[in-house]
């Protein structure tokens, strides 16, 4: 009898591990399909946007749609990309590569990259999704001093050589100068298709993280720019067809931090930039939107709190926050002007901004604020904005 | 022995039960990498056309290719997307988001719908697959009357608080009367940028269910739109740069219905739209293809079947139906007339379509058909038309 | 003793028996997810370029980003497509379909294709992908004698009847010949948009494999067009609104082959373009960039090496090939005049190519050449290009 069960167990052995082979064999064809199919990766962004300017225009915008796409070539080359469609539609804006660059990795402290990147500097020019800044619309200083989204056309270096220490550097094409203003700085300058190479630029921040608990954590942020402005979209220099010639560079410092404290969020950003020839810049392409500065300034201090009580926190709304904000902005396109420019007191801006942003879940945010921008020529303007925003990662 | 081959068997049974450990484990991680990539969705569908105009122009066309993206970012909202890339070629037309909204799920009876929309009137503009109208070209009724594709700006609710019934309104932005004219009806004053709120819109539908059953369904659709035409793309009123004000409100009823009695498919469609202030519009606006219509009307009903013997439907042709159908169309984009406004007997129009639509999957349809076109004012034109359309879902 | 031992194993067998059924289970579900998602394909290619031509504009170029999407709708029907973002932005240059077809798949020997196609005619044109060829750029042959890319919309048949042989032949659209002019031949005549179907044409290619082996491998390619060139894009014939009539076809013949010994890498292409009725295109069009050619013909001859040792393919560098490369190309695309028509003598060119490709993992490339291109006019221009390409697939 003994002999009858052994022998039966020992056949249910057999065939019990034969079908453990099989189905092992097929867990690795899967996991083969599985990972081949998860090396691309899609992701990306959207802002749909209500806006109310008083005594003016309303209207409602799909402001951004963006999709990215990444792809792991091997352990070490990796790419990523950013492209983006403005406002719904190609008879309205452009759609637009904004990031695409193939990163080399050699070590945590020395890595490659090469392509389209995001210009190191501030806050929210390489961390512009909705769910990563308060307010329905991207901070000013963030548009006019420093003119998110800057792109950059180049290559260059990063690393986190110690734990507390981040660094990126490019050598990249410069700026157009021909489409400087005084209204908007630099803004017009960016180059969005085939940058010339006519005058190279030098870029590069420096992150650290002074405080890193459970409790808070601190991060200041240095960055610079550095580079000629006579470039032409389509190559080459603008003397060869305005007949101009000058011979100004852009330089831009900016630092800017952000401090968590359990429930509460600081930031700031502040950015100096200056043209070194404005004036002959002014002289040449006479901008219709007010003199070039020789310098643009401005800053801004923000502070929001997660007011969504603990005990809220479950069901529907358990990965919920609820951030009040108030942002306080300054910044002018003319800060400085060279001997013989006259600046126009409207381009000396400020601006305080009240809202919430209502985090529905980590990747989805509900947006509403009001803004109270002021000039210093004139009477204020009011605007009221509310915002869906969302992240796909 | 008895007791080696017991010694055998328990350390085959411990080593088995291991291996079965170890799987289980990569099991869990794989079935975590699947789920993770299946929230993102990707779907779309496309048409590519032939044409031929009786003594006219012949073309082919890649008339139009869209892209599905959905996601779920958690059990209770939800992503989903359009966007449209129209005859092969930015340089042809636009690359447009057609439909992109967010919903949240709070009961089978109510919820919530924000951002861009489909207009819910009629069959076609809700339901546009290639695969689910026939005719190469969508029905002209729902064209120049309910005019398709129509998106709507804003924020709705819908649901289906009973078993036969489902409803969805919205408030949104609403049209812009300078695109309004005689040949076309509404159709160029819909908003596909960044449409002003200076006038909003109501719309809303039900559908109703009282047959559903193995050998038959029917489903009968009542939808509506109501709201102000004084809006400008990129935000505010005309009046602000034309210097004209009208009080115009644009109005449309429309009912629907569609009837499957096993193989056989009958559908309909009957829509009535009304300015209020047709004459002032033709005023102000004074349109080149003919005066704007105080009501524009137009009607079609169509019956297919599917011929294809149920013994054909094996190997190649196993998903396959073959559809012949005929439609009436009538639409007359100047049914009614201000006074002191002339018709043109050119825009009271009516159309034949004889054809097949010829399914060699679900997801993948040939179609060929002939149009007999007549207006009120001369002599008939004939069309004959090739198409292959597909959906990816 | 025994006893127990026994009972503890057949309880432990069933146990193990249970978990590995529900694990089975699980499986089966998990392989339907897998399986599902991997219908719907992506894939695509980029280019980003710099080059900086003698004497003149140099540039930085996200040349091409290129989005592959194909499907299988059942085990026999099956779509591909092809979209392409040129210059990095719409506003630069369009976003266009360059393939969008569907294939019915009957037997080895015959298919059906229908959709927009790349034309069949010489190498890149077909094999664009940047892994694929030697060069920052494309060979100018295969650009102004085959005017890449080269799209056509229309039907055709494809096959490989036998093991040695494949072919395909297409009935497409025609040229346009009011964007035929002297300095790019045929290649302003491209229909990407909605092409008339007024005047069509023929097309194939015959790909014979002589010489397969471990050690060797050789492809012939012979390739031509025939087709009417009175097309419009968005439909009809130039004549309607040019009021203008030519009787022009054009015919093209071009042989290519690939010959791979161990690391050694020939390839060649040889193409001659007829317009029939050159003399009256001239006299009805009068184009501006030199007078239309009779005949436009080119060939080029390229040969490279992988030089990279064996030993070095390991670690990082484990899927490596490093390919110096020569390429002559000599190119006229006024090769022959009609009677009363100007050739220029800068049209016809010739180009020297001296780089390397450096393949740093199968699909991501590195590249570098220098361009030495002569014209029968003048003196000759140098450009240096660098390039950095990649595939997904």
């Amino acid at each position: 009898q003994n002999e009858e069960r052994l022998k039966a167990l020992e056949a249910e052995m057999a065939n019990t591990q034969a079908e453990l082979a099989a189905l092992k064999g097929e867990r690795n064809d899967l996991a083969a399909v599985t990972q081949e199919e998860s090396k691309l990766r899609f992701g990306g962004y959207g802002e749909i946007h209500a806006n109310w300017v008083e005594g003016g225009n309303d209207l409602l915008d799909i402001h951004r749609l963006v999709m990215y796409m990444g792809l792991d070539f091997n352990d070490w080359i990796k790419l990523s990309s950013e492209i983006e469609l403005e406002h719904a539609s190609t008879d309205e804006e452009y759609l637009l590569i904004e990031q695409l660059y193939v990163d080399f990795l050699f070590a945590d402290s020395v890595n490659i990259r090469a392509g389209r990147v995001l210009a190191p500097l501030g806050i929210v020019n390489q961390n512009h999704e909705p769910t990563l800044f308060n307010g329905v619309e991207r901070p000013n200083v963030e548009k006019y001093i420093i003119p998110s989204t800057w792109m950059l056309d180049g290559v260059g270096l990063f690393g986190s050589p110690l734990s507390w220490l981040n660094y990126e550097i490019y050598a990249t094409a410069g700026l157009n100068e021909s489409g400087f203003n005084g209204k908007e700085g630099v803004r017009g300058g960016r180059m969005k298709g085939r940058p010339g190479l006519n005058e190279g630029a030098l870029s590069g921040r420096i992150d650290v993280f002074p405080l890193m608990s459970e409790s808070q954590d601190l991060r200041l942020g240095f960055s610079g720019y550095y580079g000629g402005t006579d470039n032409k979209n389509k190559g080459g220099s603008n003397s060869n067809t305005n007949n101009v010639s000058t011979d100004n560079t852009f330089t831009m410092v900016s630092a800017d931090f952000e401090y968590n404290l359990s429930r509460v969020h600081l930031r700031g950003v502040v950015a100096l930039g200056e043209n070194s020839d404005s004036s002959n810049l002014n002289a040449a392409y006479e901008p219709t939107d007010g003199a070039i500065g020789e310098q643009i300034f401005g800053w801004y201090l923000e502070a929001g709190a997660d007011v969504l009580p603990a005990a809220w926190k479950t069901g529907k709304l358990k990965d919920s926050s609820l951030i009040p904000f108030v942002r306080y902005e300054e910044y002018d396109t003319q800060h400085s002007m060279a001997d013989g420019d006259a600046a126009d007191a409207k381009y000396d801006r400020s601006e305080i901004t009240l809202g919430a942003s209502w985090l529905l879940t980590r990747n989805l945010v509900l947006k509403g604020d009001v803004q109270f921008c002021d000039t210093a020529a004139s009477g204020s303007t009011t605007k009221y904005n509310l915002g869906m925003g969302w992240v796909i990662n």
